[in-house]
């Protein structure tokens, strides 16, 4: 069974074929570039070999149809015809408060993503646009929507309602929604497995991903209870360069003395802010590690504040959950950053996380890296959100 | 020694006479309403006697006029002449980084407390009128002022400084302030003599300011390291007409669809919101509790997200502090409230907390109301702002 995963974005397109017919395998992979723009590329990945195609990709249709090519290509393809693909699973962003689960794409269900558009205005349109490219190529072929999310769904009222005048949540469907769900519920029921506690309605759960975009969640029994990001993703911890929570009257006062409009300072906020603002230096977390240690100290401050909110989140999450059994690191920095882990957690030892600097010293693997006998669970899981469209979608499609 | 502290609003000025000769005893106290508008009036009270005076109130400089009157009045006066005054205490909201402790006012203090205006806009002038206006009527009596900021001044640095491009924090002083410094002061240094822990440098103490407005602080040794307030007391927890913390960009997602300026939103953020705008209710929590009892769904939810929001926030700041030995309920709410006390700490246990149902009975009072051998104290202490404005001006004045 050989499954086709598409991850739209307003000018990009990421793609990888999975054969599904036993234990899943990643016969593909590959990205679009610049798609409405001059210059758009195509980079096809099989193995160790790289094609790069420059062709033209005006729009995500254009973008399919390269990608397909690709994947059918005598260089490099890995299937015959298209009609080898068996589904096709879609990242979409935001399915509000209508899908707590991936579905198959019927026509009410383009209808609400469509919906929702206004709750996620860049990547909303994007999904759309792939869906609608693959069904026009491939009818008949069953599509599914794999909603960033749908995880954090399970939320209470008393977590996902902002303290607004209650006629925005009804008007506008204004709350907190979260993101990252795939993320969140891969490494989540990794993390079961790999402690034995699947189906434990009782497991307490903190994931951090903390990547370019970072955010954590509590997690019960399976279930998301909480999570930093908000009816954006711009809420919550310090990221690259989003400033996560701020005072929100800051925005007034930035405004009216820097006389932008608040266009202009969302934009900030999500772009020129974050590490980035503090550090003045890089919105990559390794040149910031680079500077702070030859002695930037705008670079270190930015290290310090997201190692500090992170701690206060995961305890936060654990006051969420009545206690804490396990956390979970995981995406670009959470992989992949042992100064991180260990500085995020440093000073919890009173909840009883502790990080084994030994065993912390690892990169992108799985591992438990807590202290022998730590009451709390430390792991690193690296992620993988593909893998959860692939299996959603065969699961959907059989 | 007659001590006259002074907490002057934009339209309103409260005041508060203390004979600090032996120990404090609070002669006389009122409030003049109504300044720089027709009709406004002075309350004035005397032990358990009232008295009510309309007068006209065109300025600052009236109304501490008519205090004068009051205090010297044949009716209801406590003092012969204003010459009996020894020193004057001024409460005055935002030092910036300039204050970390109460000061006597000279003209460079004066001068830096009009620069701090644009942080605090609406307060700081009336302060300054205050203090002007006391200056004017009685020249050569030191006046001190006692800043709300002044407590959080030995905040870390990645505790104050916001995920924002850096020079806005250069250009404008944008940074974490917090605010309640002299209730978060009073009750921690009463909660270090109450356990004798004064001068212990590991004492890891959470105070909770819980009234209209609510803020949090985490002090260790005696020093706050952490506050939920911000740049300007719309931060944190969600409060009686305040939203506290939100993802900021709702702004420009309300902003757009309801066709209102940064500076109305901002007015609602402030005025609309908390949870009188989650209720739809009242601002007022004595008023959520029977609106939630009677079966009020909103209502519920209000106090619900408060007390969570709180709950969260204490988890972070024992994070903050690497533990904690006792939490301080403080203010309207956190003094008469067993409620709140005990729904917020609620699923605390697994870091030592939980209120004993029995002991927290209790209203107003100064109580320890965790459970017996509970590993962290629990503690109800009223606040006494003016008591801090009343002892910093004798300690400098003398």
């Amino acid at each position: 069974m050989n499954i086709l995963v598409i991850n739209a974005g307003s000018s990009s397109l990421k793609y990888q074929t999975y054969d599904m017919t036993d234990k899943p395998v990643v016969t593909a992979k590959g990205v679009c570039e610049r798609i409405g723009m001059d210059g758009s590329v195509l980079t096809h990945k099989v193995g160790a070999d790289k094609y790069v195609t420059e062709t033209p990709m005006p729009d995500h249709t254009a973008a399919i149809n390269a990608v397909f090519a690709a994947l059918t290509s005598d260089k490099g393809g890995v299937l015959k015809s298209m009609a080898d693909i068996d589904a096709v699973g879609h990242r979409v962003l935001h399915g509000a408060d209508k899908f707590s689960e991936s579905v198959i794409v019927t026509d009410e269900v383009e209808a609400v993503i469509e919906e929702c558009i206004p709750l996620g205005p860049l990547h909303n349109p994007a999904n759309l646009a792939g869906i609608r490219a693959c069904k026009a190529i491939m009818p008949g072929v069953p599509q599914v929507a794999v909603f960033d999310t749908a995880f954090h769904q399970t939320m209470p009222d008393y977590a996902f309602t902002y303290a607004l005048p209650y006629e925005y949540y009804e008007k506008y469907k204004l709350r907190r929604y979260g993101f990252h769900g795939s993320s969140h519920r891969y490494v989540s029921q990794r993390a079961a497995e790999i402690l034995g506690r699947e189906n434990d309605p009782d497991f307490k759960l903190i994931t951090c991903h903390l990547g370019n975009g970072s955010s954590f969640a509590a997690i019960k029994g399976g279930k998301c209870i909480d999570t930093s990001m908000g009816l954006t993703p711009l809420e919550g911890i310090e990221m690259g360069t989003r400033s996560g929570s701020i005072d929100p009257a800051i925005l007034e006062f930035i405004m009216s003395r820097e006389k932008i409009d608040v266009s202009e300072m969302t934009n900030i906020l999500n772009k020129k802010s974050g590490v980035l603002g503090v550090s003045g230096v890089s919105s990559d977390f390794r040149d910031l590690d680079e500077a702070a240690d030859s002695g930037n100290l705008r670079a270190r401050l930015a290290l310090n504040i997201f190692d500090y909110e992170g701690r206060k989140l995961i305890a936060g999450y654990a006051a969420a959950l009545g206690g804490v059994d396990a956390i979970v690191f995981t995406a670009g920095i959470g992989e992949n950053s042992p100064q991180i882990r260990e500085h995020m957690t440093d000073g919890l030892e009173f909840i009883g996380i502790s990080v084994d600097p030994a065993k912390n010293n690892i990169r992108g693997k799985e591992a438990d890296v807590s202290i022998d006998g730590g009451k709390v669970r430390v792991l690193v899981i690296p992620t993988d959100e593909e893998l959860v469209l692939a299996s959603d979608t065969k699961r959907l499609a059989q």
